[in-house]
């Protein structure tokens, strides 16, 4: 035991970033270290992602570098690949090469949040919203904003009441506030459009249960909140769920058909990608804990917050998706993984909230404390606003959102996008005379097809280059990794400058699985390429 | 001319965004209506946007949104398709449709800025990144952090050190303020990064002439600044060029390799590829206009701004591309779009500035006042940031911008990633039965691959349907109006719920071209389908 054993944590929500940080209190102790894993670089402040939409925040006010919330914890900004228990390790997708690379554990934290369900819903993937982090906030808000604008110079009917309509899946937290949102900035939007009509605009919120944020609040309270949407004038639907949809409209499971060109779908019940295949017990997407939070069967695999299913006392069923558990279950958490090193005891989380809040919106709440007092409006709004500012991690961001709140009283939220760079479709390559397009050995990334030069493949056999062909304009090279999921068998090299297309993997298998002339044709150069190789 | 003029102006920059102010306040008279069209639907104060880079700025604070500014003006917030100026008419890209949009004009006003120079350097359109507008700013900013990132958890040296190497090319001034910007950023961001010495960083300037700015600045002033950024750390190059990009070099005009992976170009001077086709006199990429700002031989079209070519007085050259004069241009032009409709005088647009300024970073700059003072640092900063607010249109924003830039000083700038959602390759579509996926008429924007489902192909022949075929799993529709540049020449409805993968015309027009199988099939399927439809 005289190594350190290492805590890989997997995510930097409120769960992994909160258990990072509550663990390395603990690191004088020396015998641990700490590694976390997350797709980007900074904690995103979850609570407030709906203001982002609405434009209520400046975006850098909802994040948090996390570099600067962890300064002794060893930080990838990575995809994760996989997930190896068995070996235990995490195996993390390349980045700026054509390697991955590998992280060992000893105790591993899944915080990985959940994950919108698009599943058995037709269409909903390719044509509904996520709400989930900052990039979906950006993206739900720029879209806003193209529909109105191209509403208000539409002059056909039709596709001007289809622009107008917005159709929000899903009434849990995340679901309502963006809803209450998203109609506050519409109506806010079209005010500087003297061409639309204020009642053009239709907004539906479609909840399959019976009232809204039922998994977070209590049922007053939700019943409460779904009321002050409707007088707001969204449509609230109940017990009715968004069964699919199309460029053109949303379909709802009672039939109904709603052209529109925005749906936005929060249903967050499915299993992380990641952690479906894993030898873990999950119920409805969650991973089932014991009540010190290990993963059942398993003392150095843990979880927490949204992607765990911690038991609550008494069979009372699981603790809710939301921000103050997550935060509560890291400090306890981090407590016991120290204990299950240390061989000291481990305790059960146990928390009874003493109030819950769901913002509604610019300007509005409901809130309920001591499950008594039930209030809503302006000055559940300011509780809100204050207690949240209570929880953002760091003096200099709290005084910055504060100024910021106090900003936006006097200076008026401006409509404008902020889209990064067009999609490219087709990526496109240059490389110069002697370079490298890939080794023998690296990961298949990518289908190439020459443009223009010529490239020469070889391998190494016997520490001597084998030359296993030349290829030149309109011939195509790199699909026999992609069609065996294996590594590169050859290396490429540039007999000239050369200009390539590059077909992304999961685009190449795409066409590949539904284009039956494309995929005989690279099966058939396949085999006969293999026979010059092995 | 009893009918109101419409005045057309392109481009909501310095130029296009004030020369419809100025436009507005004559609109009383009754003659003429104004109309814009722009990319996004904000102003973007472009000295500014080198601060994005950096993080010194918010983003919101260097966006003014044009329906505010523009209160009298109808917008288009579009991309332009074509520009047809024989039959008077600007013609739009669809969006949320498959129909183009016709916009009439009867003056023409040029305000589109320049275009990033690519054409003949091999590879640098695939590997370098552009600094133009917003969305380019945060690609930089975000590329910036995540080279830092990856470099910190790098163990390889060769490919740490590519990844700690910066290369910009172009030394103007979008050019050196970002290298400023740039090399200030990365600087600040190794701080957080133990792992990486602050001297691994190199970042390399390579600019054609023998000094900096030298189109914006005088002579001394322009090799002032460059003494200053190599006394700040910053490799500059004269009188070399980068000549070619790779994914993993930048090589230079000399034979000069540099293995990175940043490469930002910002050399100015291709034509808009809107106006390569017109039959209008272009120099260099720009408009020739007459000392009035028409175009030449024109008396309804006007340009001004980076896009023109506008004479000194004595035969002195063109006027320097930058905001100073695009403003004071806009104001003269508004004046003589006017005087043309009215039948008043035209005036000459004459211009001589008191000083010049250019950012140098972070708290740096040089200016000069009156072609004498000359003066750096801290002071010449202060002075840029005063004369940009004054500019900077609308009181709440110069508010909002002068707090903004307080609080930078006491919160610490923070490195935080914006990205939007990941880029989708080939995207897929899912429609409903019945559902019609393209009509009879309509624009081609894709190909599409049946995933599941059937889909049948009809055209109108006497007022009656005429069924062409029906398809089903794997087969492909649409490809004939991507052959052919036409529009559709039949209606395809859906005889189940479909799913679809959906190429994009310039995917499949790039992928058809290089691709030789994939386009003798194509070919084979087109000609025998004409025959059905003819």
């Amino acid at each position: 035991m005289s190594k350190k054993q290492n805590i890989l944590i997997l995510g930097g929500g409120f769960g992994g970033a909160y258990t990072a940080m509550h663990l390395q209190s603990y690191l004088r102790q020396g015998k641990f270290e700490i590694t976390l894993i997350n797709r980007e670089n900074y904690f995103v402040f979850q609570p407030m992602l709906a203001e982002v939409v609405g434009g209520s925040l400046d975006i850098l006010d909802t994040i948090n570098p996390l570099r600067k919330l962890l300064p002794k914890t060893k930080l990838y900004v990575r995809e994760i690949e996989a997930i190896d228990i068995p070996n235990k390790k995490v195996i993390l997708t390349p980045k700026f090469t054509h390697k991955t690379v590998e992280v060992p554990f000893d105790h591993l934290v899944f915080a990985l949040g959940n994950v919108t369900d698009f599943r058995g819903m037709p269409g909903l993937h390719e044509h509904a919203l996520p709400f989930k982090n900052l990039a979906d906030s950006l993206t739900i808000r720029n879209q806003l904003i193209d529909v109105i604008e191209a509403a208000s110079c539409e002059s056909n009917a039709t596709l001007r009441k289809q622009l107008l309509t917005f159709v929000v899946g899903g009434g849990g937290f995340s679901g309502t506030e963006v809803v209450a949102e998203l109609n506050d900035f519409v109506h806010k939007l079209v005010k500087k459009h003297p061409s639309i009509d204020p009642n053009e605009i239709r907004v539906v919120l479609a909840h399959s249960k019976d009232r809204l944020m039922e998994r977070e609040l209590s049922p007053s309270l939700g019943k409460y909140a779904g009321k002050l949407l409707k007088k707001r004038g969204v449509d609230v639907r109940f017990q009715v769920r968004l069964r699919a949809a199309t460029p053109e409209e949303a379909i709802l499971d009672n039939g109904e058909r709603i052209p529109c060109k925005t749906i936005i779908s929060t249903v967050p019940s499915s299993p992380n990608p990641l952690i479906a295949g894993l030898d873990l017990k999950i119920e409805k997407g969650r991973i089932v804990t014991n009540r010190m939070m290990q993963a059942e069967g398993r003392t150095d695999i843990w979880a927490l917050g949204d992607c765990a299913a911690i038991p609550k006392p008494l069979n009372d069923g699981f603790y809710g998706p939301t921000a103050q558990f997550a935060i509560r279950q890291a400090k306890r958490l981090a407590k016991n993984i120290v204990a299950e090193i240390d061989g000291g005891v481990k305790k059960h989380f146990c928390f009874k909230p003493l109030g819950m809040m769901g913002a509604l919106g610019h300007h509005s709440a409901v809130a309920e404390i001591l499950g008594v007092f039930k209030f809503s409006g302006i000055f559940a709004w300011l509780l809100w606003r204050f207690v949240y500012l209570m929880k953002l991690p760091g003096l200099s961001r709290k005084l910055k959102v504060a100024l910021s709140w106090i900003l936006d009283t006097i200076v008026p939220i401006e409509a404008v996008q902020m889209k990064t760079a067009p999609s490219q479709g087709i990526a496109q390559f240059h490389f110069e005379s002697k370079e490298i397009i890939f080794n023998e050995g690296d990961v298949g990334d990518y289908l190439y097809i020459i443009v223009d030069g010529k490239v020469e493949v070889f391998n190494t056999f016997d520490g001597k280059e084998r030359r296993i062909a030349e290829l030149g304009k309109g011939e195509y090279f790199g699909e026999m990794a992609l069609l065996n999921q294996r590594s590169r068998l050859a290396t490429v090299r540039c007999l000239s400058p050369v200009n390539v297309l590059a077909l992304k993997k999961s685009d190449f298998g795409v066409l590949i699985a539904n284009f039956s002339e494309l995929k005989e044709n690279f099966e058939q150069t396949e085999r006969s390429r293999r026979k010059h190789i092995s």
